[in-house]
């Protein structure tokens, strides 16, 4: 076969790391002919961003571990030819050029391109506090970055992070890792606002067991430097002093470039591309952290400013540009994004709930709790799944999930499942992979699509609070002995065996409310009350949702 | 909301382990008001039978997990009645009515049904071989089975397996576990008949790794008793001396009340169901092993006799009665199983090589090896995955995949895909959480996209085996330690960073075979090459997949 693909001839990528290495190296792999010119600002390329938590922390620790390549290995493997230190400073679209300047010797020079692709990437936001621009308030996006942060963490005895994001939750667990008190501030009533509230709950008890202050509800307004040590002014009045403090409170877009050379910019500053990546400039292309693509589910625009995106945006562009009527477009970021902190891990996929409300959709929505494997295998580990969907179509929207193990696992599966335009009912028949090491025969990915096909056919109504109506009875189901020690205020105990011959201590003419711990007995419990002709709800999560966090997770039975 | 589906009255049920009980507990939740009657053989009901082998083997400890639910317990959740020790012997059809006796007792009676569900379940097939009816040589289906072998396992030192399926596999590494010698014969030329045969030689690895002596290509055709010692002839002439024998050679479906009912059965004996799990007479539904249903993927009848699909069949049976137009039918099976033998985990979804072959399809067929979460965070696990699609369409038509951690999460992920009816296209975006722990910014199942994409697109030709064409240039691409320490016979050591200097060493008339340790840097190479003018095939999934197993496929880089 001849190999047809062999313009352009020669390429300038801005920025050497997730999406400009990617995109780079398909295009060798496309084109051996090409001459491809990566330029770097900083002093590295091709490094493993998402793994700096991890080094600070020392469970990574090699530091060359996290230099995925180097010039020299792109050099020899790709052919690329790698400028560091280098700054792209000015596109001219008309002459096809970009001008670049050696930040260390001062060198400059115009770059011919027949291709740009634009990958700079995001810098991480910098409010505007009094007192924020201190040689001890560090932020983390590359090597160097966090060079500083382990130099001060080597020094220091108290951290504070700021924002609890996904970047924030990791540093604040390898922070303490590394022997030091961490305090957390965060903006919001919750960490990771993408989360459910419960399962963010779990995240954050997660944090307290080790130690760790969250001061939620609250942001710093003013840093003060007192005796090189940090003071930390709070909104709420209280003053956090630390050795040095971690922003995490976001990126932003690096579109100075795109935005002089008048490229189209989204309301947030993004890059706009099409689905083949490509600017309002059919010669530049751009990817990663600094564009907006589609969301896979909707038309609307959406940035996912994380490393799975970044690296297949790239190689859209390599395709589109290379491989002619072989390419294939992106199809859109879900955001699929998982965090570890500690022993719980937590993530989401797809629409969130608060997304779903400010779109104004009709969405259903069921939460499930179960084990991560079989309950009779030693070591099964409390999981929970909410799942999203469309009420109209019943098309699955987005998921979240929680636990201590195979989190990432059920959160793939739906992003698989959502991808693909599955439904709730879709989701009772997925045939997942089932020996007692790995899962159960019906997972608890099939459980939420029972759970959720359940509501839509009205087998049962739920609710995800205890009612305030006096009124309402409050039927406990659990075991006595696990109601007694975890009373429900207001509810009257009738363990689940119970039931069915206890059903004229009920009052007719007053709503039910089932309680169990997760939320699968209070089910069973009110398909019994309602074909007695009870109005009646099932708390939805059961208790140990309500109020714990891993720790009261742990029950094996549901009782 | 009235609930309306409130007929019919009397509901008997034949077998009450997964299909029987789920079968059961579902219809309770629909209909609180029928009486529901569940006829067990055996002594257990609701146990966990794929449990069996490791508590066998101590790793589950406690005998009682094992009964999901007693007879008692399904009494007071579910209000039914448990008829154990008790045995269905007929159906009259005409009366609607089961005529079972206990097997203890000798009571029998008539039961009346308005729907009959048949969960009989299947029995390990017994080869019909001299000796075989031996009290020593053990089948292992039920609690009693278990003790059984638990009790000879206490006693001896030697036990023989039959047979390397999943039971058998699971059984020789519990057995083991237990401290006994095992020895495994296993009529083909490998384990796991349904998994590719490198796949299948990594779990071989594993236990003669351990110690398990594996007799492949061999059969025992005489079983015989010398002094409380079995002796087993193989056909090969070897003769292995046991103290027990466990037998694990598939499994036949449990019908014979069935066919004695005149319903309609498939080819191999299973009762035949349509959609709803309905037999050939509308009142009587059947679901679990005993059944062939449609294959996920065509209109092919299959029977896949494992636990998930056994639970969801019974499910969907109680919709289909009491659910009127809201019960959906059951999409058909894709066979998804997964084992795991000592440290390695391999398992398979959708069709096989085998399967594909035998119907005849247009295939295409990719292996890709990569690791089982980012490289660059500790504890990094060599895992290698297989996908088959469809030639005209690019549907995805089965996966398979080993290694030593997440090989349950790549099924699953292709579990969903598949029943999807995703495309190759579409494993290239799946959009997979990617934090260090937890996989890659390029996940394994998105290589296999891309590996699979650029087949299909004419980027790269592959082979599976080295090339017996002495023409060929053979050129190993790995750095050169470790083209010396395992070297490719017939192979000129060009390291990838050299190739493109060396490429004079290179004849243009012959053609080249590009080899390196995991079939990622001898595509590179290719392309290379490819793009140079040379005939040139990669060799997929490299060296470590041709000789090796978990030891040899350690590395961390693809050198
Ligand atoms: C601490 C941390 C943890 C993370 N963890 C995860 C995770 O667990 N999972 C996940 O999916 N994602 C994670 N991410 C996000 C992920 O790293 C990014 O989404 C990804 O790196 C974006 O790729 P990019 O190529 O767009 O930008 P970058 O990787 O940031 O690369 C852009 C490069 O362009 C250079 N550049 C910018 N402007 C110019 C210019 N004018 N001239 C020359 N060079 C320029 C920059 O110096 C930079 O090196 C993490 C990020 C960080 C910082
Ligand atoms: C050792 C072992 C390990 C396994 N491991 C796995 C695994 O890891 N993953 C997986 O998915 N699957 C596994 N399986 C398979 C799984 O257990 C079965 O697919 C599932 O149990 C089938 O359910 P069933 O209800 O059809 O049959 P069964 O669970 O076998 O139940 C059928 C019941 O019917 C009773 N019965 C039969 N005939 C009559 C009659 N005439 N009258 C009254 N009662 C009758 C039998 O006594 C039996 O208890 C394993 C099976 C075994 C034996
Ligand atoms: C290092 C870097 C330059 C590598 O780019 P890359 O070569 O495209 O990526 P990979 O090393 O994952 O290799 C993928 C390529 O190898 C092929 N491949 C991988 N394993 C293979 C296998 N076992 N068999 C055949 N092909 C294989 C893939 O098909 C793909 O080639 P293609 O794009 O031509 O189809 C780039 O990913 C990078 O800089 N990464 C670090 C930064 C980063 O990603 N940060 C964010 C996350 S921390
Ligand atoms: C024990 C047994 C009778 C249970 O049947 P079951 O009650 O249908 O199954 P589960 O305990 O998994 O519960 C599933 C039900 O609870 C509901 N449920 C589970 N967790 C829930 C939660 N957190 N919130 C709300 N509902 C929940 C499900 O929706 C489902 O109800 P539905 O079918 O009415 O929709 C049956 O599965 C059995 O005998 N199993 C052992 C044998 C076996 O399966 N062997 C093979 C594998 S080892
Ligand atoms: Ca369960
Ligand atoms: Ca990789």
């Amino acid at each position: 076969m001849k190999e047809y693909f062999m313009e352009p001839k020669q390429i300038v990528v801005i920025g050497g790391v997730a999406a400009g290495a990617s995109f780079a190296a398909r295009v060798r792999r496309l084109n051996e002919h090409a001459r491809i010119i990566l330029v770097e600002r900083g002093k590295d390329v091709s490094f493993a961003n998402c793994g700096l938590p991890y080094y600070i922390g020392g469970e990574i620790q090699t530091r060359g571990a996290l230099s995925v390549q180097t010039p020299e290995t792109l050099k020899a493997l790709l052919n690329l030819d790698v400028k560091t230190h280098t700054e792209a400073i000015r596109i001219d679209r008309e002459k096809k050029q970009v001008y670049v300047k050696n930040i260390i010797s001062g060198e400059d020079e115009w770059l011919d391109y027949d291709k740009l692709m634009l990958a700079p990437g995001a810098s991480p936001r910098i409010p505007d506090v009094p007192g924020i621009h201190h040689e001890k308030i560090l932020t983390l996006r590359n090597l160097a970055d966090m060079d500083r942060i382990s130099e001060v963490a080597k020094a220091g005895k108290r951290a504070v992070v700021v924002g609890a994001g996904f970047i924030g939750l990791e540093m604040a667990e390898q922070l303490h890792r590394k022997g030091l008190s961490v305090e957390v501030v965060q903006y919001g009533p919750q960490v990771l606002p993408q989360l459910g509230k419960r399962m963010a709950k779990l995240l954050e008890n997660e944090l307290v067991q080790h130690g760790i202050v969250l001061h939620l509800n609250d942001r710093v307004v003013r840093y003060e430097n007192r005796n090189s040590i940090l003071e930390c002014f709070l909104e709420s009045g209280t003053v956090l002093k630390a050795d040095f403090v971690v922003l995490s409170v976001g990126v932003e877009p690096e579109s100075r470039l795109a935005r002089e050379a008048h490229l189209v910019l989204g309301k947030n500053g993004h890059i706009v591309v099409n689905d083949f990546m490509q600017t309002s400039d059919a010669d530049i292309y751009a990817a990663g952290d600094v564009v907006e693509t589609a969301h896979r589910l909707s038309n609307e625009r959406t940035a996912v400013p994380l490393g799975g995106p970044a690296n297949r945006q790239g190689r859209v562009a390599a395709d589109h540009i290379f491989l002619g009527e072989k390419a294939r477009p992106y199809p859109g970021s879900l955001g699929t994004a998982i965090v570890r902190v500690f022993g719980t891990t937590a993530g989401t996929v797809g629409w969130s709930e608060n997304a779903l409300e400010k779109n104004g959709r009709s969405y259903g929505m069921v939460t499930v709790n179960d084990f991560h494997h079989a309950g009779y295998y030693p070591g099964a580990k409390p999981l929970v799944l909410t799942v999203f969907w469309d009420r109209d179509t019943d098309v699955l929207l987005g998921a979240q999930a929680a636990g201590q193990e195979g989190v990432d696992k059920r959160l793939d599966v739906m992003a698989t499942a959502i991808a693909a335009q599955m439904t709730i009912d879709d989701l009772v028949h997925l045939e997942l992979a089932y020996a007692p090491p790995f899962g159960s025969a019906k997972d608890i990915v099939n459980i939420a699509g029972f759970a959720a096909t359940n509501k839509r056919d009205g087998l049962v109504d739920t609710i995800s609070e205890l009612p305030d109506n006096p009124d309402a009875q409050i039927i406990d189901v659990r075991a006595k002995a696990m109601a007694d020690a975890d009373p429900v205020a207001g509810g009257i105990n009738i363990p689940m065996p119970a039931l069915r011959n206890h059903l004229d201590r009920l009052d007719r003419d007053k709503p039910v409310v089932t309680v169990c711990a997760l939320g699968k007995n209070s089910y069973f419990a009110s398909r019994i009350l309602k074909q007695n002709g009870f109005d009646v709800k099932s708390l939805e999560g059961g208790m140990k949702m309500m109020t714990t966090g891993r720790a009261g997770l742990s029950g094996k039975k549901d009782e």
